[in-house]
């Protein structure tokens, strides 16, 4: 309450028959199901969580980690992880993001050095609002469909990952939350969580998967969206100010590691 | 500014070759549409506005009056108008509410009685927030595709509802815009904003088709966006209160005429 605006923990674990429209989502994205009578049975659970602190000092910070199963016609189960960590800043502090990225690498490179750099770029990709030409945030990593090496070692990766979800992110709410603020770095926290609604609410596919979802909790899947955002006409922050400094690595995404 | 908190007029016209998918989207809505190489020219002009005003005891108003040209392959050219008015209180005020769907149903009526029940049912079809199970506000009328009887014909329709635009609306606003209100009457307000942009951003056609248009222009697409908006998890209102009301007859639409 003193800190965060609003923070949101979620863990869902879901089972039921696939819908036909659910199950072409799938496909698209590259797994052949073979459907028995057009019904697919899945199994599904996650862990999610964002955080909006009320200090436009301190970032908001996303997380989630999922595992999906299926069963064919022929009984045989496809399985996959998927998941993340970003960083949505309202002021670009670079030792907090090179401090996140890095914190993440280490917990990918234990498992495969080629994972933080692949799964950083995803998360760029990921987070893009393209009628915008911005990312969401500073990105960390995103990650979907992961079905290899074996379901163990995803699954030692995929724990690493939110083993690092507290030492990305809990110093750096410690390191500012108590730093001033002025009403205009508000009001620009502000506008910044307008963009974080058009993200979620016109791309983000899980919130899109959630809502056409006949029987979802509303409340759960929207419970990412911020307390409060605001939308002004055509804003523009100055060239060379610290909100411009921001938008530019929105715009174009930096790597922080190397 | 002392009035309205946000409020945008929006006067477009765009000309140039329909996109497959744009047209698919077409097709889909009844038109069957021969292109030539792919490529259909079309020329669609329109008039828009929402206002969002400070006060909750002023609803929001918008809308939206728009023509569409297009030419075929064999040089035929397909037309129609599209539109509507609507309301979006914060508060229930029956008064009003009666005062909005009378002035729309006279304007209607001047041409077809069969118009204003059609266009008021298509109004609360069309405005349906699904994950919510609530429309947007209490409607008004919607209507798209309209290329009966004649062109003539529904123009002079189009611009008799045009005409009723500012004496179903600005009355109300007149009549509320010096009425108190409390900081509680306030949130509610905010988070009946939340549901605004919920909509625009999740369902609404023109917001969709436009973000997904390379080259449009995001801040005239968004301007129907609130200056603020509030997101709390859970926020049910008790029963019978002021708010329960307002939010009973978005979930089950009335008849404001008889």
């Amino acid at each position: 309450g003193e800190v965060f605006e609003k923070a949101g923990v979620n863990v869902s674990v879901v089972f039921g028959l696939l819908s036909e429209e659910a199950a072409r989502q799938m496909r698209s994205r590259g797994k052949s199901l073979k459907a028995k009578d057009g019904k697919l049975p899945f199994c599904a659970m996650g862990v999610s969580s964002v955080i909006h602190p009320k200090n436009p000092h301190v970032p908001t910070m996303h997380f989630n980690y999922r595992y999906f199963e299926i069963e064919e016609a022929d009984g045989t189960k496809q399985w996959w992880f998927g998941g993340g960590t970003d960083l949505t800043p309202t002021y670009l502090n670079e030792e907090d993001a090179v401090h996140f990225h890095k914190t993440l690498k280490e917990a990918c490179d234990k498992h495969d050095v080629k994972l933080y750099p692949k799964y950083k770029e995803w998360c760029d990709d990921y987070f893009y609002i393209k009628h915008r030409g911005e990312r969401r945030g500073i990105g960390g990593i995103f990650f979907d469909d992961v079905d290899s090496p074996s379901k163990e070692e995803v699954f030692q990766f995929v724990k690493s990952c939110a083993k690092a979800v507290v030492p990305c992110y809990i110093p750096i709410v410690k390191r500012h939350c108590h730093d001033s603020f002025t009403p205009e770095e508000k009001l620009w926290q502000q506008l910044r969580r307008g963009r974080y609604v058009e993200f979620n609410l016109v791309y983000d596919r899980g919130t899109k998967f959630g809502l056409l979802t006949p029987g979802s909790r509303t409340e759960s899947i929207l419970m990412s969206l911020p307390l409060t955002a605001r939308w002004e006409y055509m804003h523009t922050p100055p060239a060379s100010s610290k909100e411009a400094e921001i938008l530019e690595v929105l715009r174009n995404p930096k790597d922080w590691v190397h």
